[in-house]
């Protein structure tokens, strides 16, 4: 199965009545064959994707609904974002803009207003700059996290990319804007982010940090430049189009390693996030700490379809227990990273072991344990193959390690993802409720057809904001019939990223229609209670800012000012769009 | 002498002509006698001052030149700032609003146009939340480093803020807004700038972060909100008077020590330099360390007046040498606090005395070696009143600690600050040139007429940018007649201030013109070679972004959109100055 068989009829659309159209006018403006022309003029035929089926498939998401566009166009410069930039401002098209478009369970390419002309940024991919001495480079919305790092492991390995456990063939630029987060002290992306070049909505091509285009020495070395700090408004917004900027790397460490701890009694979580928030206010623990509940884990290792449930979607207690036991998996699991001088690396294990192993175990691994755990893994899953065998070598991990196969398998991926190196192993976790088999590469849950949606909302970092929250939301995901899968990832000393996913299968119109429903109440459960999500995706962008109309009227203004035609993505995250 | 003679000459005004008058019309709009007296109707009229001669004491200025503002206006509250707000409006008056005006070397609290009227935030002083458990407080404009030190100490001995060596008095969040710098791991002080509440230039109060006003749990923990990241634009700019904050404070360390280090070669600066760096790249080195010359240290250890000099401004090198011998000064000078577990500090404490010995000394205080200097201080000074014994007593310091009187004292003052609690004690090198002596408390360089202009660039941390660059500096200093005194400041791995202070004597018409000259030769330079300062005081603004005119219009169609009837504090960093 390569096509997606649910997707070969058409998704529904979402409700554009009265709320999404332009403030030109009550239809929405769409390109028409003249513009297609005009476009090609610019970026080449080649570049231009307007035939129905492709656009078709080009705008699959994840999420429960879309809006189709009208076409895609690639763009291979700078000068040419601009130009179609012009012609949008001329014959009022409506363009949105995405680096690569693999933000799968927020809104992939979907724009939010029907009709839009998608401009993809992936041709404009090089890495412009690497600054060895000073560790960071300046990079095009095109680059991803694979060719970045196979770009800086070629010609300057002494550098190391933070990656994100997500698509590897993601945009490193387009995940920063949208203030995604990753693994290694440098997880804060948009934190990293040091000088952008941007081109308005009116065309014109400017730099942030107050100092000559191309000539300010310290563009990418101090965050805020002088004058106004501009760089904020051009994220997670829809003020201007950025086509270059300077990213902080690491320097390689003299000593690395991961680590992977479990929590064997759920009952001990309050006293864990103590811990954390302790450790991350005394600066021991500096990275984006992940923490997963077993369903995560269970998505990521196996497949509902091969797990014999019958036609069941649903994970009873007495399931998760069967998988726990089947995957030697705990209730929580956590990972992260040490990197420093040797001595820093040996103080930081000691002080780890101490921290976490009273919970249940931490297990370390350096470079050694990594080629051993590799080299012995083909052999072993070979061996397995015989069912005698199986039954054998399962029996002696669980009784020596504590652990399964599967479980072994994921250790060195983790290891490779703290130390930037991206892989599509924990992105299959999209295909958990799929009928086809996870992909081994080339990974597209959007073309397959997955369901998911991401509900990433962020708290406090403490026991009395976190417990009450989770029980929230394990107890309405069950309440619409789907098994609770939450990430914690920690944004910094004081706040938590709750990420969860609500994964679905999509075939199933009354489990489409749950999810979207509990996507909805999730959502406006945080309204009620002064939360909010770190990152949104389109599936939200109307309920957004109910709360906030102050802010919202004040983005608009920046909005009215900056993009008077109102052409570059209106609507998204509700800015610019009919009040 | 109390009152400063040179200021009770009228000061030079700066050429108003076509430059700064408002867009509004050719000549600058004032407040009229009716709009005081509506004034005086909002806050009370207690708290307006327009007596020319008590307007023109509070509006002194230790630079050159400055524009005399129309009254002081101190409102004592967020909605008596919207009062006046609307009524700048209403009559198109001009607002210059500053948190406590203790901006020395930058303009104080000078308006950029004649006439204005100054809203100084200083009654608007309230801690309004301090969270432990989080390490974040919510403070309003008018808290000062002391005021903010001392509630702390006693209603929260737990945390720590990070303070400045500048005033005591200068407001924290005023600070913060400037993104000026501190001393420890959260010396950035915009950075840990965490939620803001801002009356925008027509009157209406936002919230940043995308959550509903004064509900957002996240507000204050989690910096980049939801939606665009709007706080950058109210630092360093015109578009809005911010009225709270949020700001991450550092929880009380299990250990904690300062350390002072000396380089005796001048020539092993480069190899200096490329230590600092590759330290904070590696993350053992993660506060903003300061390194400053000798001249700087004379400035704080002693006046001009007192050193037998004759008439003479100007320290010949014989007479550098005279007083590094007699203060036991070394050619640089350095320090900065390590802060953690014990285990920690040990390690730190190893890992710097490896690093930086070898260039001279490094010297470590902690909490014992503390009491012990400032208890023995006091009698040391009382005998060294007799001449025998002083001479006895220094020659002993000399040979046994290598130090003088004078360097043992300023050593607990940089404990001190290191653990967040100010002093006057550095500020008081603004007197360096002044003909009264350093007073003792409440300094205020402004009014008792001392010269001082700060010179702020920001350079990559390289030996290729760093060296060339102070050569230059100390050169073009040198050729105006100034010794040339610079404090480098780590702003972070990647980038360093090389902050250099103009000290002039104002009484003399020719020196005033040269530190003129001087600072606008420096200026020059930065422009013609790709740098630019942190930050900027009123003395540069009509010179700031010659070289970015697309940055300064998009600022300008920023301010347009946000402050219609450019009242808020139009010139202020060239934006919403005529063109």
């Amino acid at each position: 199965m390569t096509e997606n068989q649910a997707l070969e009829r058409p998704l529904p659309l979402m409700p554009a009545a009265g709320h999404l159209t332009l403030s030109t006018g009550d239809t929405p403006v769409t390109a028409g064959p003249g513009c297609i022309d005009e476009l090609k003029q610019i970026v080449g035929e080649a570049h231009v994707v307007d035939a129905p089926a492709d656009v078709e498939r080009r705008a699959r998401v994840t999420i429960p609904r879309r809006k189709m566009p009208r076409a895609f166009v690639y763009p291979g410069s700078t000068a040419e974002v601009q130009q179609i930039v012009a012609l949008a401002n001329r014959h009022q098209i409506l363009l949105w803009p995405c680096s690569t478009g693999r933000n799968w369970g927020y809104g992939a390419a979907t724009p939010q207003v029907e009709g839009s002309l998608v401009v993809v940024l992936e041709r404009i991919d090089r890495v412009l700059e690497v600054n060895e001495e000073l560790a960071y480079a300046v990079i095009e919305p095109g680059v991803t996290y694979e060719q970045f790092n196979a770009y800086l492991k070629q010609h300057h390995p002494r550098l190391w990319i933070d990656c994100t456990d997500g698509p590897p063939n993601g945009s490193v630029l387009g995940n920063a804007l949208e203030r995604g987060i990753g693994e290694t002290p440098n997880g804060d992306h948009f934190g990293c982010i040091c000088g952008m070049e941007v081109v308005l909505p009116t065309g014109e091509r400017i730099q942030t940090g107050g100092g000559a285009i191309d000539g300010l020495r310290t563009w990418n070395t101090h965050k805020w430049g002088t004058g106004p700090y501009l760089e904020g408004i051009f994220t997670q917004s829809n003020l201007g189009i950025v086509t270059k900027a300077g990213i902080w790397l690491m320097p390689e460490p003299e000593a690395y390693c991961s680590y992977i701890f479990e929590v064997y009694d759920a009952g001990r979580f309050p006293e864990l996030v103590d811990t954390f928030r302790r450790l991350a206010l005394q600066g021991v623990l500096q990275t984006k700490l992940h923490l997963i509940n077993d369903v995560v884990l269970f998505t990521v290792l196996t497949q509902l379809k091969n797990e014999n449930l019958g036609g069941q979607s649903f994970l009873t207690q007495t399931d998760i227990a069967r998988l726990r036991d089947k995957y030697q998996v705990a209730p929580w699991a956590g990972g992260s990273g040490i990197y420093g001088t040797k001595d820093q690396v040996r103080y930081q294990k000691k002080v780890l072991r101490q921290e976490l192993a009273r919970f249940g175990r931490i297990e370390f691994m350096d470079r050694r344990k990594y080629h051993l755990v590799t080299a012995l893994l083909p052999i072993v899953k070979r061996l397995r193959n015989n069912p005698t065998a199986k039954k054998l070598i399962d029996k002696t991990l669980r009784l020596t390690l504590k652990a399964s196969v599967e479980m072994l398998e994921a250790a060195p991926r983790t290891y490779d993802i703290l130390q930037g190196i991206p892989t599509e192993y924990f992105v299959s976790h999209a295909y958990f409720r799929s009928k086809m088999d996870k992909p081994f590469s080339k990974i597209d849950p959007a073309v397959d057809g997955c369901g998911l949606t991401w509900f990433a909302p962020i708290l406090p970092l403490t026991v009395g904001d976190l417990v009450p929250f989770l029980d929230h939301c394990r107890q309405r995901f069950e309440a619409f019939g789907f098994n609770f899968y939450v990430a914690m990832l920690m944004m910094n000393a004081r706040s938590i990223i709750a990420l969860q996913a609500i994964l679905f299968d999509r075939d199933k119109p009354d489990e489409l229609e749950r999810a979207e429903a509990l996507y909805a109440d999730l959502v406006s459960y945080l309204q009620g209670h002064g939360l909010q999500q770190y990152r949104t995706g389109v599936q939200c962008w109307d309920m957004l800012f109910d709360e906030a109309p102050e802010f919202l009227a004040l983005n608009n203004k920046l909005k009215a000012a900056l993009d008077p035609n109102n052409i570059l993505s209106p609507g998204k995250c509700r800015i610019g769009a009919p009040q």
